[in-house]
């Protein structure tokens, strides 16, 4: 546990926290079924162990996705351990889509550590990112209420990194510029399925599978938000804290959602943008120079409307439905919060 | 079709070809949701497009899994499209599975062509199987006598796998060499639970879900035979119908059953076998004496005799349990024919 944490620091952290110490247990008894090699690496890149396998009070991530399925059940008066198969299965996918992305973007580090390629090769972590997968699957096998929104998140979550992958092949500028409806799917697919599926297991195995659909649309909308949050800290956010190269997502083409706000502006700083952008440097002076045209271009203050606009929706939505989760509805908040 | 294919020449072939003219248009309507570019992929790898999309009459492989699973509802009594759920699932397993075991192998080639990741390059390839295993799961997600056999046999798969990566890492002889106990462990794994899970799904979905654990056992018994077979194509079969460079086991400390068993006569022949394997030479007139050698020590005829056992044992379940299954008991015996 990382006391110096966002989420540690926030509204919603003492919710987080309960969840997280039911979450452990279940999460080690899931992975301890693994292959030796296999149970080394899923235990490396949870942040259990390190490279070598001694254990290690590592950063293995917010657990917000788990958190999630289980306030979503005590919304609607079941109990947080009814959840727990749905909490360590979105756990899993989380964990699964983080090793797989990091082969994908060729991305080093993670969480302050060497991403799982880099420490144990990229076959072996290809095929640990793929047993953690098999286990998530395991958790909900026989449960075919929460199981049918794992398995919509999981189509969601490929759909959206291929377009996420796509979008980096697309132009600048022009007509075959990404736009922010394209931008919004693929977060939606990417970040949103997810975090969906955990709000729509979690009411369905907490004894309320009427209201999964309306669930799902609330994890969705979070998920953009989240999504957007995320691209700004790529671009604003301290190292340190994210455990991520600054400007990465500068570097290599990404279609975050403030270079496209920023370039959709077509005011002069959006047109120096797209001509610094389409230039294809990549030196640091480029780069921090980008990042200062893309909030002079407004593109800073139009992800931050947006993100907060997507939760607005979010929480509307559970304000309908479930008017007293106020821990669900915290941990919501404390997602945009991030940037701040 | 290729009418040259070796399943399509013996007992076996024309209930197989019957099951594949099902099992197609389900299959292209479960890919033609993905993305434009992850359907790309998975048409090349299917063998329906080349690699720039356009319509091709590849090999995709013989579809022996979903037939397996087809026959299987027959076999209770169920319709042949009462698997289908199951028959795409496993299909899409298998092919999630080539894909990522050709970029963890750095395998070039593929049934005549290009591994999906020589294609396309590894990260989308990596992700374009992550999607066809989305799609098997998703397949399923609302059968849960179906899912459960899926789901263990996705952690079957990615155990085996582990186990058959870390075996290359073992010594040729010594207290740490590799027994063929842990080889048919990890073959019934890696092999034999896609089988177990094509069989028990499909008589789960024929009707008859209480001869499902019967039918996984039948299934991993098969899958031994399978993958020993296979091991032994691997060193005698001839590349033009496998489609794989010949030897590439042998040249990269593969564990495979032949091997094993030559080492375990202890005779001369196999003292001479583990002296050249552990001198790591690859050069073709290496390769070929290490393959005369395995065959001098007897273990060719002891993979034979190992793949007849299994299938003896995997019929004989089925004659138990399921004496009228003629197509289906074709189809298991034309499985170990494939090597003669």
């Amino acid at each position: 546990m990382n006391p110096g944490h966002p989420a540690f620091d926030r509204p919603g952290g003492e919710a987080i926290d309960r969840c997280r110490r039911l979450l452990d247990p279940a999460l080690r008894q899931a992975v301890s079924v693994l292959h030796p090699w296999g149970a080394r690496m899923a235990a490396f890149t949870l942040g259990w162990s390190d490279v070598d396998g001694r254990p290690a009070d590592g950063d293995g991530g917010k657990s917000l996705r788990p958190a999630f399925a289980m306030l979503s059940a005590e919304a609607v008066g079941g109990a947080a351990e009814s959840a727990l198969p749905a909490a360590v299965a979105v756990e899993l996918v989380h964990a699964f889509s983080l090793v797989h992305d990091d082969i994908i973007d060729n991305d080093e580090r993670r969480r302050h550590r060497d991403a799982l390629w880099k420490a144990y090769g990229v076959g072996p972590a290809l095929l640990a990112g793929d047993a953690l997968l098999a286990l998530a699957v395991g958790q909900l096998a026989s449960r075919p209420e929460a199981m049918r929104h794992l398995s919509a998140a999981l189509i969601e979550l490929v759909q959206g990194q291929t377009a996420d992958m796509a979008f980096e092949n697309r132009p600048w500028s022009g007509p075959n510029q990404v736009t922010i409806a394209e931008y919004t799917e693929m977060a939606a697919g990417k970040t949103g399925g997810l975090l969906g599926a955990a709000a729509a297991a979690g009411v369905a195995l907490g004894g309320a599978p009427e209201l999964s659909d309306r669930m799902w649309t609330m994890g969705r909308d979070l998920g953009v938000a989240f999504q957007i949050v995320d691209d700004m800290l790529g671009i604003w956010g301290d190292p340190g804290l994210t455990g991520k190269p600054v400007h990465s997502d500068l570097r290599r083409d990404k279609k975050t959602f403030p270079v496209l706000a920023a370039l959709n502006s077509g005011d002069r700083p959006a047109r120096a943008l797209a001509a610094l952008l389409e230039s294809g440097a990549t030196d640091e002076e480029s780069v921090q120079e980008a990042a200062a045209l893309v909030e002079r271009a407004g593109g800073r203050a139009a992800a931050r409307a947006a993100a907060d606009s997507y939760v607005a929706a979010a929480l509307a939505t559970m304000d309908e439905h479930l008017p007293h989760a106020t821990d669900l509805r915290a941990l919501c908040a404390a997602l945009v919060n991030r940037a701040r």
